[in-house]
């Protein structure tokens, strides 16, 4: 079972994964957490050029790096362990490509959506949680922080990466499950676990 | 004008981009040279990746890379020179993906001419030069310099690349020029020349 987790800035993606591995860490339900971009030794690479590096990154090429990221993670990492059996919990995947460069950046949609074929070579997430969080909270959450490349980039950026969050719910109603991402995160792991436990249920059952 | 030098390991192309480079500085024609992978401070960071890291690259995020490296390219440095009037020569380009990675490594042809046109924005070479090899008198120039990954791939590898280059000679006739690249360079290098000549006359005539 392939399980992920989007959502803007700030949204607390990280906070449900790790809460979310622990608990099938106490089931012992074997589980393995991961993230993109950098889930692999090639990746980590990648993911400091794309967001930490003062070199320049032409829009197309942040696409193409995002999606060798993918390739990758799905190599190395994400298919043996669902091959292993294991439940596989990633911090973002194509839903976010799609909404930050396709929405964010405004590259073309089709060329997003070929790359992701590519890239997964046709894996798609059996369920994924948006965390729903109005950019301007979320960015605000993040204030704090140190704030990298991608979260500097101001707020239109943002409220277009969130009408592209929108825009997938509604075209993967049965896949993506939005979850109010402005609530306390204990309330968010209780929706989170609820629906992991139907969707975990049927998938022993079938 | 844009200029590109393709062909197998050894085939002897940055010499003769080198002299093509030297003849146009004589004749006071403004003239660029660069090169793939690794035309850009972004691409030569993926360079060091693709070609001398210890890291594993899957062979899907190899083509992503080899993608997102050119899309830097176009965008950060041969759009910008064809634009300021100036010819470009360029140490391989989109043949060289066809050949190595969708005929040596054999993956899907569909997928790369997509990658190629996302990569380009649509942009192919006025010319090309294709410095014509075997792949065993290539690779045997090479031995007594250090042998990077992908010379290291094995001669079948660098028969597919060869059958690779000939399909490509095929499908494009008349930008894809072909050179005995066993002759002496002096030989080679004046068949460029008058190739060169007559297509830079030609487009100043247009």
């Amino acid at each position: 079972m392939f399980v992920t987790f989007e959502g803007g800035e700030g949204a607390g993606k990280s906070t449900q994964v790790k809460k979310l591995a622990a608990w099938c860490s106490r089931q012992g339900i074997p589980c393995l957490v991961t993230h993109e971009p950098g889930g692999t030794p090639l990746g980590q690479q990648l993911r400091s050029l794309l967001l930490e590096s003062q070199i320049s990154v032409d829009e197309r090429a942040e696409l193409l790096l995002y999606s060798a990221d993918r390739a990758q993670h799905i190599g190395e990492v994400i298919t043996p362990a669902l091959k292993r059996g294991e439940i596989v919990l990633c911090d973002r995947f194509t839903d976010s490509t799609v909404a930050y460069q396709g929405y964010g950046r405004q590259l073309n949609l089709d060329w997003i959506e070929q790359l992701n074929t590519m890239a997964t070579n046709g894996l798609a997430p059996d369920l994924t949680f948006w965390l729903n969080i109005p950019p301007e909270v979320g960015l605000a959450r993040k204030n704090s922080q140190a704030l990298d490349r991608l979260e500097l980039s101001g707020i239109d950026f943002h409220r277009r990466i969130y009408a592209g969050f929108l825009a997938l719910e509604e075209a993967y109603p049965t896949r993506i499950f939005r979850i109010d991402a402005t609530q306390a995160p204990e309330q968010v792991f209780s929706q989170i676990l609820e629906k992991f436990c139907s969707v975990y249920d049927s998938s022993l059952k079938a």
